[in-house]
């Protein structure tokens, strides 16, 4: 039998903030995931939009493509995702498509967030599936990240 | 100086309902798609969901990071990207992530269609980035193609 893991909210989105990191001193948009299964954390991504010229390499669809090898199922019900930045359409898009069990997002996507602001792919009654949403984790953090990060590279 | 194709919507869906039909002989649900760029058919793909064992392996989002990596750009901002099913919220997602410019879809898909049916990624002033959209090209034969596939092998 797997034990869950005791980590806090807070203590989890300290490990999507350290693949954060990771993609700022690459030169990317500062965003980070990682995916916990029965407690254990299974993989950890960040974006890679720029290095990879990959319009789909978001640090959600990165973490969500390695949790599903490693599982060997697209279907992941018992995994929590956490984010540093709540995910634009196509992420939160991918989460349903996964069947993700929760999400936990650190600062609010004021431009494009679909699982909250502009849109909740997470609470849609007319989608088959439905993720439970915990936002705001070390919002003003993960936030400080991005807006640093656009202040010195300005798109 | 590269002069555009003259190829038909109807054309170009036969293109994408080949690549639907490659997904259907290998077990895959049948949806195919392609992309255009200045004329030239660059990139063509299905689905290859459960192969891949891979939740974001819908023919777009394959087709998107095709056509991303010939072009070494993620902006995709001269495709037409062509699809036989209305893409889901994931694959509308990647079409506004990759700021493509039109896409043109066969059969609206009533469960989660986000190029129309239940969302319209491609025509929400609050994005950043808005798409053509033309739908219901050889519709009937995209959408026989599913629910064939489906009244076979029941999910």
């Amino acid at each position: 039998m797997v034990y869950r893991a005791h980590m806090t909210n807070d203590e989890l989105m300290d490990l999507a903030i350290k693949e954060a990191v990771i993609a700022k001193e690459a030169g990317e948009v500062p965003i980070g995931a990682v995916i916990e299964i029965d407690g254990r954390i299974i993989a950890s991504r960040h974006n890679q939009r720029e290095a990879l010229h990959d319009p789909t390499a978001h640090a959600e669809i990165l973490v969500l493509q390695d949790a599903a090898k490693l599982e060997q199922n697209w279907r992941l019900e018992k995994a929590t995702l956490i984010v540093t930045l709540e995910p634009c359409p196509m992420c939160a898009g991918a989460i349903w498509a996964s069947r993700v069990n929760k999400v936990i997002w650190g600062a609010p996507n004021i431009e494009a967030g679909s699982l909250g602001t502009l849109y909740n792919f997470g609470v849609d009654p007319r989608l088959n599936h439905q993720t439970e949403i915990i936002g705001g984790i070390k919002s003003s953090e993960c936030s400080k990240l991005i807006s640093d990060f656009f202040e010195v590279n300005r798109q």
